[in-house]
């Protein structure tokens, strides 16, 4: 079975490698994917937004995931049933949106005292001692309830996301992250966005002559407004950064409006 | 078969893993291995030298690249056939390079409105929802006229690189690129390289002592001209930075001449 | 076999993917599993130190590791035998902490001209040329002799790390490395700190409250001394930098005493 993996471990240290060593060891025929270890450190929305993207056109899998500044607290340690997938991860709302993106969280377990883990357990790397050892054995096809303690769904920590709203007809929306072609993803869906022809979007007292487009290369006016892939709203300028031309960021409030 | 992969999606967001689960959804059997997602964004040169450099010594295999500056327009997709090989990705020049290292393009498809595209298609992501399945397709051993049209590889469009020449005994080179260790690579190729012993480096109206060597360590004056494994001219600085340590980088003349 | 892969070429440019492409060809039926590129270049100690940590959970494998300033000189290629596994790269001091590990160096090989390299050998990349076909040749379950000349254990070279000591009731440690997350990771164990409660943590003349603690959140003082993951003594401040706060890195003497 198909293992994705997910974690704010960077890619200096060995922390992500230590725990592919173990997933292999563990689930030796499993695949193994990396969605990606680049998130910030302890960035947990950053990284269920990710996660949420990524899980989207994947087939079944085990999703691990591992943003876990509450490592050795007594935050627990979950293995999700979602669809024809699993998600394992810290109960801190890494896992949830990725859960109802897959359909739903139909079963969940505490694994915070997983039969699985290896021991001694570090108290900080329960990447490696619990959730990867989980995790292979998820994705070896080996039971779930072996895992750890069913648990209640509606117990599980959910992530608070901004959330955009209507002002008259202009749409107010927030930076969720800035991705690495400097696009600004947005808390907006796209059904939230009436407009098709040409956009003010506005930061602050700053606006900006924007076009509704598919693509990065209609922004003829500099700025494109667009459905970015993750499933929500983007906004782009053409081989250039909207963050940086915009000077806009994470939780930043934009206003998108018709322009006459 | 073997499948590569090489982007500039960079290592914070989820886009190359994206398309890994992707690939490990549609080629379960294939095996993957990224060559470098560290392309900097829209560096289709880069991208094709890397790439170029990386089938060098690769075995047949389905290689996946995508640097897409143009995604979303009317550039066209691409899958082509290259000795035992196939390569896919934009038709930007980022593929032609290294398929002249494997032999020549033999044969060409458009793949631009493949069916084997992922529904719908997200106008900004081809990589996921184009290219990874077509390469996915090919490197499952399917049929190569089944992802598209195919075209006349006369077509395709090409990358202008730089091009050394000669002036009296002065070899003008130009900076391909520096690599993570400081190293200096240029368009000039071994051959294009007469002196044997000291080298005068050049750049601009400042002048080093070189040598001619095999390794880095060999720069007892402090600076080495040495044939790198990308196939090229290199200079290098043992322990350093010959980028630096000659304050140059790319596009910038390098000009070489035997010291007497 | 598992085959793990550790280096300094980075994420940028295609060294790493260029070895993992020869790999692939050399070693089809090995699972092989990246434990980071991000090493410094030429930071040897890091590299050992890094390895030595994933070593310590991994299952059998062949671990392919190549940070290597020397390379092209006479600094020898090594493959090494430990427990069950095998270690492969220069002879640096890279392999050796990873080997005792694993239960010490049971046997040793030169493998410098060895007849598995790939011509013509790069002069200033062998992990693709030389150590990355050793590595698949063992991952592969073929014979070790086969790969060079059987040397003396006691001639590779070692590492020297700096050592911890005790200055009356002081424990004097010393900073290996700080990790992504600020962590500082230091030269002491876990058996040379024998005070359990608060701490007086000293850099220079500056002083810091600490506790012993078993993860990150139990610095109510708002620094914890912890037993680091990789088998060494850490000191972490909770959703903070230890390396920040304490303004410490890389060889920086820290004394460690208890409260009172």
């Amino acid at each position: 079975m198909l293992l994705t993996f997910l974690s704010d471990y960077g890619y200096d240290d060995e922390f992500a490698g230590a725990c592919r060593a173990v997933i292999a060891r563990f689930a030796p025929e499993a695949r193994v994917v990396d969605l990606t270890h680049g998130i910030a450190p302890g960035d947990v929305r950053r990284g269920a937004l990710a996660l949420e993207a990524a899980v989207d056109r994947s087939g079944p899998a085990v999703h691990l995931a591992v943003v876990d500044p509450g490592v050795g607290t007594d935050r627990r340690a979950l293995a999700l049933a979602a669809g024809q997938s699993f998600l394992v991860g810290p109960d801190n709302g890494l896992l949830t949106l990725a859960a109802e993106r897959l359909g739903g969280v139909a079963a969940a377990w505490d694994a915070s005292d997983t039969p699985l883990r290896l021991e001694p357990v570090a108290p900080t790397f329960h990447g490696r001692d619990i959730f990867a050892p989980v995790a292979s054995h998820l994705a070896s096809g080996r039971p779930p309830d072996a895992v750890g303690v069913a648990i209640d769904p509606e117990s599980l920590t959910r992530l608070r996301l901004p959330v955009p709203a209507h002002d008259g007809d202009v749409l107010v929306a927030h930076v969720l992250y800035a991705d690495r072609f400097g696009n600004l993803v947005l808390d907006a869906r796209p059904g939230d966005m009436a407009a098709t022809g040409p956009i003010a979007v506005s930061v602050g007292d700053r606006s900006f002559a924007a076009v509704r487009g598919r693509s990065f290369a209609e922004g003829e006016e500099g700025v494109v407004v667009y459905d970015d892939s993750s499933g929500r709203v983007g906004i782009a300028v053409d081989l250039g950064s909207a963050a940086e031309l915009l000077d806009a960021g994470r939780d930043d409030e934009i206003r998108l409006a018709a322009r006459r």
